[in-house]
């Protein structure tokens, strides 16, 4: 299947189910609401819910169960998104081409946005009726992972860092629920053993290769076509890829943890498709 | 029971069972393990793991089962104190005697260290491999309950307000987690028609009561005793009873709604006792 043509289709998919789950604006508190809308639909890729899916299609998983989790890393990520872009933290004013939710609605109705997404998402969550995944992804977005590495981030910030701390922070803000997004779609799509253990694997090479990416474009990429400020990592002093091994070196790994990643997905028929392509992909946005 | 009695040992207990779910300070990363336990260990008043073990021992629950249940609910309130007395929030410098998070730690780090001690809590919630009882915290504490009522009261600084929309506030910020905190234990406990239904309104007005409580001591406390800022709530012009109907009518209001909780436990032998002398507490705290 071609790859565009299908992250369309399953970004439909998505982007209903969420709204399916996002309180009405007419229902009380209204700015609250408006607020989490504001966020969740202010243009994802919707790639955390995407991995999940093609990967719970993969180990043979059908019908709609996946969208309740889908849906909830999507929320999850938005979540820490608004809070990273507060002042206090990273003080972003631009995130996809709008202006950040408090710049909109003020720091303190985005703190509470971001609270209220973190809280729907673990109902969502419990609609699996599977409290050892709903568990397992608490624990990787709490301090063992995506919030650990924020604190991480945020402290190492303007301070000579090695390689090894950057990938303490990278493995943890980002790698952490791109993991946990992949076992996800596995698990409910009931895979264990040797398919569970390779796609655990791709999910971490693949979060690693991300987060080196994003770091590589906002080093070299534009505004205007990221949709966000760039350069902002230099002006704060910021522990990445680019900065302790300079960017063409950081290009050169990141395509090798995507190619690993690629190579992990050989036991299913067609090398895992999708996820394939994905990391391709991953690796054509670099350029 | 000796109530003071009672109080000290369940304290005992749930801070014990809270140490040890709280990650270490000796792990990765360390700032954010301080922080989160700096404001768990800030000297509660556990109220909410209290409510939830009286419900869950009164209705027959045995052993440890409602300790991972009890030590979430504190987490949870916990983590909502740290963003509340965010600058961009109620801007709060004292809590419990002590500093406030932020004053301490930095804005950030206390935005990470709620965040990551609701993520916790979610973790422990999943110890009780009951999807509906996550689901209905999640809820509770999410858009339609604590941070819903959240939002009420900050959208609500500074203008005119009517008492049904101080109750609209009341009865989710504080409301809703006293009662799902009532509720938790009652259904681990075994709990269902008849009395989850009497426990269930024993903690909407209990909550609602508390909460008309702590506004009154707000206007009417002193520092020192209380160990955070009074008077707080005239200054930023806050949604409270005392403010639409004065001190006095608010005390006899706050007392009516905790005889009438207590009158919901009379199917129960001694009349409930603990969560009945928790009721004649809260009335004696107003003098």
């Amino acid at each position: 299947m071609n790859l565009e043509n299908y992250l369309k289709k399953k970004r439909g998919i998505i982007e209903k189910a969420l709204n399916g789950y996002l309180p009405s604006v007419k229902t009380l508190p209204i700015s609250l609401h408006q607020a989490m809308r504001y966020s969740v639909f202010a243009g994802g890729k919707r790639l955390r819910p995407i991995l999940a899916m093609a990967s719970f299609e993969l180990v043979g998983g059908k019908g709609n169960a996946i969208l309740p989790v889908a849906s909830a890393l999507e929320l999850i990520h938005t979540y820490s998104l608004i809070h990273d872009d507060l002042p206090c933290m990273d003080d972003d004013d631009l995130r996809r081409g709008k202006p950040t939710l408090h710049k909109v609605f003020g720091d303190g109705m985005a703190v509470l946005a971001g609270d209220a997404l973190h809280a729907l998402a673990f109902e969502l969550l419990s609609e699996t009726k599977n409290p050892k995944l709903i568990s397992e992804i608490a624990f990787e977005i709490g301090t063992y992972g995506m919030v650990g590495g924020q604190a991480a981030d945020l402290q190492a910030e303007g301070k000579k860092v090695t390689i090894s701390q950057v990938n303490f922070i990278h493995s943890h803000k980002t790698g952490s629920l791109m993991k946990a997004s992949v076992r996800a779609g596995a698990i409910l799509g009931g895979a264990g053993g040797e398919k569970l253990k390779v796609l655990t694997s791709y999910g971490e090479k693949f979060g690693l290769a991300f987060q080196i990416i994003d770091d590589i474009l906002d080093a070299t990429g534009k505004e205007e076509k990221l949709g966000k400020r760039t350069r902002k990592d230099q002006s704060r002093a910021k522990a990445t890829y680019p900065k302790v091994l300079g960017v063409e070196k950081s290009k050169k790994i990141a395509t090798r943890f995507l190619e690993e990643a690629k190579a992990e997905l050989k036991i299913f028929s067609d090398d895992g498709e999708i996820l394939k392509e994905l990391a391709d992909y991953m690796i054509e946005r670099m350029d």
